[in-house]
C-alpha cells in the first residue's frame, strides 16, 4: 500500500502543471493543496477496483491524477473563511491561510478543471478507448456535482446548528464524501474492464465502504487528537454539525460501521484473489487512527 | 441571431438541474446566474463555428449549454468579495448577494462540473462520436484552466494596482476571456466536422474576436452607461485595473479593435456563405454598446 501512495504522488506530480509555468502563484498554490499528504484512499479505491476486475492498475494513472485534484479542490474550497473556515489542513496551514482567499478559490477551480483535462488526455497517454474515457468522466462529473460531492456539501452547511434526522445525516454524506469514492471506485472498474455485474458489486462496496469512512470519521472528530489528524477536532460541534456519535451513540456508531465493513466484503464474494487490495482497504478503514 | 439567443435559453433550460431536485437551493442558485439574460455571446460562436465548417448546429447543444456555465460559473465566483466584488450583473443582484458566499462558490463549482457531464453526455444525446467528445472536453478544459481562463483571472487579480506592460494586459485578455471564445469557436468546428486548415483560420478568428471584444470591453467600461450595460461601470479604474484606453488611449484601442475585426474577417476568406453567422459576429462585437 505504501509503494501504491508513493506512486500516486508520482502520476500526480507529473500530470500537475509546473510552478515554472505562468501563472506560477496558482500552480504552486494547485500544487501545495495536492502534493504531499493525504491517505490518496480515493486514489487507492480506484487502482484496487481495477485491480479486482483484472485490469492493470496502470491504466487509472489518470483517473488516479483527476480523483486526487477533485479531492484536493473539494478540501481547498470547504476551507474557504465563507464554508468551514479551517486553518489546518493534513498538519499544514490551509491553502487561504497560504495563497489568500482569491488564488485559493481559483487554485480549486482549476484543480477540478485540470482533472477532466487529465481524463480527456487518457487515450493519448494510456491509449484508453474514447467510449471508456467518455464513461469515466461521466461518473467523475457525477460524482462531483451537484447531486454528487457539491450537493451534499451544500446540504450540510445549510443544515448547521439543526437537528437533523437520519435520512438528512445519511443524505450529506452518501454525497459529500459517498459520491466521489462511488467515481472512484466505479471509474476503475470501467478502465479494469468491468462487466455489468462486476460494476453493480463495485457500487454496493462503493455504498458501504463510504458510509463506514464517514462514521469513522465522525468518531474521530469526536474521540482522535489534533496530533494524529493533522486537522482541527471537534470541529463538527464547533460548527453546530450533526454526527453519528451524536445521533446513535459511539458504540452503535462502532457497530454501524463494522456492519457496513461486512457488506464490503460480502459484495466481493464473487471476486478472485486480485480483489485483495480491495478487501484490505475495508478493513483498514475502520481501524485508522487518522 | 435573437431565435439562436432563444434557443440557447432552451437548451440551457433543459441542461440544468431543476429548482425541483434536491438540494433546491444549489439548483435554484445554479439556475438564477445563467438563465435569463446575457448575449450568449459564446453559444453563439459555437453555433456559427459549426455552421460555418457545414455542420448541423444542433450537434452543439451540449457545448452550447456548457460553454454558457462555465461562462456563468465564472462570473459568480469574479463577483465574490475576496475577488471583484461585484454586486450587480445582467442588471441584477450578483449570486452571492442572493444566496451568500458559501452557495455562490458552491454553485461556481456544480456549475463547472455540470458543463462537463453536460459533454459527456452527447454520445447518447446527439450521436456525437466518443473520439469528437474527447476532443472537445479536451478543448473546454484547456479554454477554462490553469493556463486558460482561470489563469487569466489570477493574472488579472495579481497585478492589481500596477503599471501593467502591453505583453501582461495581452496575456490577461487572451487567457481571461480569449480562451474560453477559442474554445467555443474550436469546440463548434470540430462538432461541424473541420478539417485541419478551417480549425487553423477558426482559432486565428477566435484570437483576434477575443481582442476585440475586450479592447471594446474596455472602452465600454470608461464610457458606457450603469443602465446600458446592466453593471457597474468605471470598475476597473476603481480596482486599479490596467485597461486598452488607459495604456493606449480612446482613439488608437478603437482603431485597433477594428484592425482585429478585419483580421476575424480575413480568416474566413475561404469560407463558404455559411459563414455568413460568424461574419455578422465579428462587426457586431465592435459596435455593441453593451
Amino acid at each position: 500500500m505504501k509503494q501504491l501512495v508513493a506512486e500516486v504522488e508520482a502520476i500526480l506530480d507529473q500530470a500537475l502543471p509546473s510552478a515554472k509555468v505562468m501563472p506560477s502563484v496558482l500552480h504552486e498554490s494547485m500544487r501545495y493543496s495536492t502534493l504531499g499528504g493525504g491517505k490518496r484512499l480515493r486514489a487507492l479505491l480506484a487502482m484496487a477496483a481495477c485491480a479486482a476486475v483484472g485490469g492493470e492498475i496502470r491504466s487509472t494513472s489518470s483517473l488516479v491524477a483527476a480523483i486526487e485534484m477533485v479531492h484536493a479542490y473539494s478540501l481547498i474550497h470547504d476551507d474557504l473563511p465563507c464554508m468551514d473556515d479551517d486553518d489546518l489542513r493534513r498538519g499544514k496551514p490551509t491553502n487561504h491561510i497560504v495563497y489568500g482567499e482569491a488564488i485559493a478559490v481559483l487554485a480549486g477551480d482549476a484543480l477540478l478543471t485540470e482533472a477532466f483535462a487529465e481524463l480527456a488526455k487518457m487515450p493519448d497517454k494510456y491509449g484508453i478507448s474514447y467510449e471508456t474515457t467518455v464513461r469515466v468522466i461521466l461518473e467523475l462529473a457525477h460524482g462531483a456535482g451537484s447531486q454528487g460531492m457539491v450537493g451534499g456539501q451544500v446540504m450540510d452547511i445549510s443544515s448547521q446548528d439543526q437537528e437533523l434526522d437520519a435520512d438528512t445525516l445519511r443524505y450529506i454524506h452518501e454525497h459529500k464524501t459517498g459520491a466521489l469514492f462511488k467515481a472512484a471506485l466505479r471509474g476503475g472498474a470501467l478502465l479494469g474492464g468491468a462487466d455489468e455485474e462486476q460494476l453493480r458489486q463495485i457500487t454496493r462496496y462503493a455504498e458501504n465502504f463510504g458510509l463506514a469512512f464517514q462514521i469513522t470519521d465522525d468518531i474521530l472528530d469526536e474521540t482522535g487528537k489534533v496530533e494524529q489528524l493533522g486537522k482541527a477536532v471537534q470541529t463538527d460541534q464547533r460548527l453546530g454539525k450533526q454526527t453519528y456519535p451524536r445521533l446513535y451513540g459511539l458504540e452503535k456508531s462502532q457497530q454501524m460501521a463494522k456492519r457496513c465493513v461486512e457488506e464490503c466484503l460480502e459484495a466481493l464474494e464473487g471476486f478472485s484473489p486480485e480483489a485483495g487490495l480491495l478487501r484490505e482497504l475495508a478493513t483498514f478503514i475502520i481501524q485508522r487512527d487518522h
